[in-house]
């Protein structure tokens, strides 16, 4: 390990607070990460020498806006390993990748009559685009069901992908119990039926290194805000073929060859992709929020965790009467623990922490599905990132007992 | 004047560099404004003191961020006197909340045989959605034609909208020529015969003091980067009843209201439109850029421009040899001044601008059916905002002279 907490901690000035008067123990990383200085110096210093506009102008600052710009799709490609950074399309989040998917590649591939697969575990934002593509196209969406652990269930994949199935859709690690999903598995499945394999990286990308190739995944879609790039800024690889047949789904400046009054044509990927000034500020700080996470080493920073998780694990199932939702095993579980205080309203929960300085979730975390088959309406969920330390880790264990006495001797 | 203009442009340390070893001359603001340091201050006071999602957590940080996203929408809702902030639609540029309403609404109201009208002089941006739009509906798109002067030709305006008419778009100032159209004689012509008026406000914004309720305009698009807010977030106003009738077109979290394995229903607007993290910074930056030329005053930044523009367009007047596209009337015209010297191309005359330290646009900017309605392949563009002042007009005037000289007689 070539870096040590205390350092990394200082290049997230955020973290060094106070919140209800209590030390701040930042613990909703799944939903948001925080920003280092490197990013915001990055940020601050192009707006205050470069900014302009890019793939616009002929003059300087345009030029290096550009170059700066062009850099950071360099640094993506190289990130999770794409063969050329033609591959990555700039959107303003995961959602909007998979949307784009949905829409400009899923309309043009799926037909009546035929499946597509997701998992129950799904965020609403791998959900929602493809129920509404399976009802603009009249197809159908299928599930893969869990075990009783969270993990998908891989006979039930089996069963449902099939020589209907067009698409197969999952997470490649779950935003509510954290599981790593068997994603070469599931592209064996689904490439020995002609389906395309669309993985959603957002809970990813931060806790382990990501190589696209390996997986050989046919589109993959992360943010940039949960790698401590600024909110706005998202990623879409796509195989090259593919994205050669996907059609843009907006129209605008700069994504077109030639306009006539009566018919347009477009520019090569990924330019075809990003009509309309793009977060040009959002790329340059996602470029070195991966900088950042590439000089500490994915994999440094994935052992550093798992030390935290099993901490937290071991803490949170120590005391009586809370339920985990999801895998025990460390090794099978990235970053986020749900749970819930038996007899305590998760927003209770996360309302007691916050008095306790402890920033936690509460909800049903955008997989309302997920709740359903878990039978709760909401759970509590706490998740880490690379700068979180064992203080913060105790902090939450210590105040789940508080919050549950609180409660629990007052009702 | 409240303000005095070196003082403003203190605020903006990216002017008070040198570029090619000359004195910047900025001058490609209608492509993107430079932000100032209220507006840097307040993006890295969020980072580093408050970021974390929105809409989502109940603790004191999520809060927080929540209040200043949807303060922000407060400050868009009152700049452009919106009757409810709910009628503010967070984007990622004008460019997306054109093809939003072309497809979320557009694909609702327009059908087979209905008719489209746009005028020759649109942005890309404004323009390829809608003829994306008659494609998908099999309607028709019309133009309004232009005088010599560029600006709209009434009777043409009054010959496209008839009762087949169901959207007029229109640019509030165009983007090549900066003429402020009459937007009001065209809603009156619109709404006669129930179209929707839809503007595009992307070149007004920055440039004088807009009203959506007097301007009767039943959508109205912007781009914060256009403004001094950072890149990636937009805005579209629609009024309420129709933003009611508009559909998403992309899904996610936070949109929805409620998920099943079958279907969703969504959230009210505006959350409805706004699926995954969005671009909080970016919007808490478009508030403070708001309140800056707010405390300069719309009406105060409009004169004060209008003296540049005179002095621009006398200057590149005086020179023999330049042609210069639009009016030459600075009361009709804003932000915007395109010309070409005779027998240079303009590539080569920004280029050559370039090297004396002043950045304008060369190309088609973005309207190839203006271009070729002028019978040009391409101007040069010199745009102002605020923050410009004598000495980069005269260094333009001058620059343009020495770039005459240069190519005129080396050739």
């Amino acid at each position: 390990m070539n870096w040590k907490i205390n350092e990394v901690r200082k290049d997230f000035p955020i973290l060094d607070q106070q919140v209800n008067g209590e030390r701040l123990a930042y613990l909703d990383n799944a939903a948001t990460m925080q920003q280092s200085r490197p990013v915001t110096d990055a940020v601050l210093h192009y707006y205050q020498t470069t900014h302009s506009n890019v793939h616009r102008g002929v003059y300087t600052l345009s030029n290096q806006a550009t170059d700066m710009y062009e850099q950071a799709r360099e640094k993506v490609a190289h990130f999770i390993n794409t063969e050329s950074s033609e591959q990555i399309v700039f959107t303003r989040s995961t959602t909007e990748s998979l949307n784009l998917v949905a829409q400009g590649f899923g309309d043009a591939v799926v037909n009546p009559g035929d499946e597509i697969v997701i998992s129950v575990a799904e965020h609403h934002s791998n959900l929602i685009p493809w129920q509404q593509l399976a009802s603009r196209r009249s197809a159908h969406l299928k599930y893969i069901e869990l075990n009783e652990d969270g993990s998908f269930d891989m006979d039930s994949a089996t069963r449902v992908i099939t020589k209907k199935t067009k698409i197969v859709a999952v997470a490649h690690v779950g935003n509510v119990i954290g599981i790593q999903n068997p994603i070469n598995k599931l592209e064996q499945l689904a490439h020995k039926v002609n389906a395309y394999l669309v993985v959603d990286g957002a809970q990813a990308v931060s806790h382990m290194a990501v190589d696209v190739q390996e997986l050989n995944a046919d589109f993959y879609a992360f943010s940039g805000h949960k790698l401590g790039a600024p909110t706005g800024i998202g990623v879409l690889f796509g195989k090259s073929n593919l994205l050669a047949k996907m059609n843009p789904v907006q129209f605008g400046g700069e994504m077109i060859s030639k306009v006539t009054r009566d018919v347009a044509t477009w520019k090569k990927t990924p330019l075809k992709f990003e009509a309309g000034t793009p977060n040009i500020s959002g790329a340059i700080g996602l470029g070195v929020a991966i900088d950042y996470v590439q000089k500490m080493g994915l994999k440094s920073i994935q052992d550093y965790e798992e030390k935290l998780m099993q901490r937290m694990l071991t803490g949170i199932e120590g005391i009586s009467g809370v339920t985990i939702y999801g895998p025990h095993n460390t090794k099978k579980r990235l970053g986020v623990l749900s749970f819930n205080i038996d007899g305590v309203h998760p927003h209770d929960v996360a309302t007691g922490l916050d008095l306790l300085g402890i920033e936690v979730r509460a909800g049903h975390h955008c997989a309302q599905p997920l709740m359903q088959d878990l039978g709760v309406a909401a759970t509590a969920r706490a998740s880490i990132a690379f700068y979180n330390n064992m203080a913060d880790v105790d902090q939450l264990i210590d105040g789940v007992k508080q919050v549950k006495e609180f409660f629990l001797h007052e009702s």
